[in-house]
């Protein structure tokens, strides 16, 4: 039905055709922490996988991405054995978020996908008090799900909202029968969060049974680390005596 | 008329085909303290009804819900003998509010219907020192709300204005001959208020001729009043004094 | 013109067929003072008018009004006799003003309606001091304002402006042939003028020939006038001293 | 082009036709110092013209004018001789200005005009301490602007944008080969400007040898003047000290 | 695809019709510090191009350009040897900015053009300090970029965003098989800046082996230069003590 009133402005482009067997799609949209993001691009680098495609969209601002003295689509794709990756340098304008989602289950759907994971942050308050981001999976159905839990030991994600694109993608897998699923790291908010990405790429690579060190990630995540704690110490003195008032709290509800 | 130029863009999706004779369609969309919602859902809970389909329309925002690790529609219909309850995650967008009433109704008529009915609250400002709220009904013939009253020697709702897909749910079905008819309980306005809901509950269960125990739905509202109780008394020190000048009484005029 | 861009979003329905000789059509749609609205209802109510009819329109917010137990649309077409009386209970949204009036004279053409009246309020910041505020008319045609004036020996609306639906319709009268015209009474501009709505009555029981007794609306404007001055008694008192400065006075120019 | 997308909403009635030989089209919309609609109007009033047809669109507001107790169009078209003079009630809205500055070209085009000319002020920051605003002119083709010039020895208006409506109808004649021409004269920015009007109608008088006392316009401007002066005086002394770091000046470049 | 539901609102028209062999297009839009814009107007004076045709559009303003008592349309193609240059009164619309672009590389690539310039600014913070601005260079392929450094030994713009009209030029290039590039200079952010523009116009004297004489834009760059000295020196006693603590260092991620 959106596909209908929206696709003649998405453009799923395919430089080099992409084909293979049991196909597993990776999107890494830029979210909470870009978490998903560092990933993806992590992954790309590493498995050095291959620009093989495009996205363009009417809705998609002007603007090019130069990298290695070369002009970049915003929203490439990249394939290197059986994974295809997607990132974007650009967060999704909002109304894009349906149209594009949808696009892309059907899209791997007529690949024959085997899986298609989103990667993605959770926010936690307590972010930086936590060594080792704890790691959650959905998935489309609740076979897959118990699949995704039983690598790794990881926990299941219960109950609550999942916005923008990614939950989209889990939905419409639902409704297509496409195996989608999403891999949420307990994440900083408001910063980066490399540490995050690296346990998102550990978890994929006993997923995908592939082999990748996650070093230089958890060292831009120690430097982090470093750098928000003074900030917090900073930021913790002016802020003393400032908003005190706004908790509100309530019962529980029946809902 | 409006289904022409907005029906395309909403979807009664049914999962498991809904069909039976008499069937009472129950909506808890949620409006003025969340009573229709807590009280439709409650309603799914106790009498164990079925999720049967779901409702999708263009015009809501891409955000999926999870609840018991469950990839949820936002909008979803369950079903139980002849209950067919349908209940929302979200507030409904106000441009989908006049399309979607009306195909609710025309879908309710299309299936024999032979009520439908919307859960509401009624706001109370003097809400926090009524023991057990009042019901009011209104149906969408003279009838129908005779009829209604007879059921617990409820009060009719007599003169005012009805916002929303509650009121555009009674006006369709004045107009297609269905029976439309809403349940209003007073109510908190800022609050979600399962007192109130627990006497809609009550009031569905005489009328339906159903056995539900609202037991926790009247816990619930004993130790919302402790708290907000509490609430009022701190928020009135710090509100002395303000906002003292708005009144500007005028003489009731002939309208 | 504007009938084809605007009109499939309009509906004139008629419950039971609006028929007649002679027919005068009266809209007290709301404005200044409310008196077109106070005035329309008035006739309604001690005429005995009959509702006949609605009007619907996508543009209108989805609200309904509950009157004396029973659901009603908000824009409502009464009759008795000859006249016709269009009521709504919200102000107009501004994008159907200019379709909207041009439906209304049109439909009324096509009944062969001899008249079709506009009641509105004209602001008159004096109004507090004024005992019994002034009558002003106009008409589609020369002719038909001479014939007004004649009536009551009223005052013809000379020079000026008239916004909203009553100038769309006497302008669209002027142009399809149809003898539309506006009577306005002095008035209150922010204050519901029962007042000024006694007397657009008592010109219509002098131009209609019928007999109306204006009595319970002079009582609700005295109660208002003793209201409104002690208002302004005590809102003088806090303004004194603000604003004195914004005059700024021009000669007159030969526009 | 642009014909084609708007002009279904914009209609140019003639109530009498427009006919003649070498017509002189005259616009006096409202814009800097209404310079353009005094002129225009006190055209129409001391040449007597005749009110000959309107225009309409959709775009207007829902507004009419009531002059002399009838009812008027907003945009109005007056003829008498070979002059063809449009006036309006209202500043035009901005999405009308680019379809019907076309629009009146093609018209006038239709009519084989001799010459649309639009009147406006430029604004002069000095204006006060000016006696005699100068005139200046612009034509659609440099033959016309030779013509135009020598008349009275006005300047040419030789650099600068020219916004609105009067621009988009000199442009329009450049485009459609129709003598198109602008006549501006020094004029307050923020005061309507009786003898910057003067200044245009003298002009006109001397161009289309018609024979115009303006006497009165210059009446007006004098008691502006008084006025202006008395106000400025007082403004000053309360604007002594506010906003005097605002100058950042760059060197003229090479553009 | 863009070009299916945007062009029609776009029009390029050739007064003189634009025929040759190796046409080289440039333009000079207006953007940082308006290098472009500056070096693109002086070309056309200093090799006295002839104006040959402009673009029209809907979503431009209505407004026009005069220069040297003549009409001007806003964005202006002018044509000499096998030299084609594209220049604008005012900056893009944002709406026009995909189109536009997309418009502009077919047209060019329907003229086999040789080559399709792209002329701007690159911002500088240290720009005051510096006495020849760098010139960066980038084209739609590798083998471009190559050709271009080679001219004078300039830079390739290696790493970041391209946003506006320059980006799509580059990136359509690309796409459509047309041999697009940008010439930036570094430059002003806030002023206007003739040395950067000198640059640019020096480097393009290179490239397309023609003379021109950068001594004018020089001697207005050192003029700025004086000024701007003299500004900041007053400004920064202004600002000294506000806005200290905007920073919030993060480390480098990996993305």
């Amino acid at each position: 039905m959106e596909s209908q009133s929206y696709d003649r402005d998405i453009e799923i482009v395919e430089v080099k055709p992409i084909e293979g067997k049991d196909l597993v799609f990776i999107e890494g949209f830029p979210d909470i922490g870009l978490v998903g993001a560092i990933a993806a691009s992590y992954l790309i680098d590493k498995l050095q996988l291959e620009e093989v495609g495009y996205i363009d969209a009417d809705l998609l601002p002007p603007i090019i991405s130069v990298r290695g003295e070369r002009i970049k689509e915003l929203i490439r794709i990249y394939k290197g054995g059986r994974i295809v990756a997607i990132v974007s340098d650009i967060p999704l304008p909002a109304a894009i978020v349906k149209p594009l989602g949808s696009r892309l289950v059907s899209w791997a759907k007529s690949k024959n996908a085997e899986l298609f994971l989103s990667l993605s942050g959770l926010p936690e308050p307590n972010r930086l008090n936590i060594d080792k981001p704890k790691i959650f999976v959905l998935g489309s159905t609740p076979e897959l799900t118990e699949k995704l839990v039983q690598v790794d030991s990881v926990s299941k994600f219960k109950e609550g909202f999942i916005a923008g694109i990614k939950g989209i993608i889990l939905r419409e897998g639902a409704r297509m029968n496409v195996n989608t699923a999403i891999v949420l790291a307990q994440s900083h908010y408001n910063y980066p969060d490399p540490g995050a990405a690296a346990e998102v790429v550990t978890y994929l690579s006993k997923l995908l049974k592939i082999d990748i060190d996650v070093g230089p990630l958890l060292e831009s995540a120690e430097e982090l680390k470093l750098k928000l704690r003074d900030l917090m110490r900073r930021t913790d003195q002016m802020m003393q005596g400032i908003q005190k008032s706004k908790e509100l709290e309530l019962p529980p509800v029946y809902l």
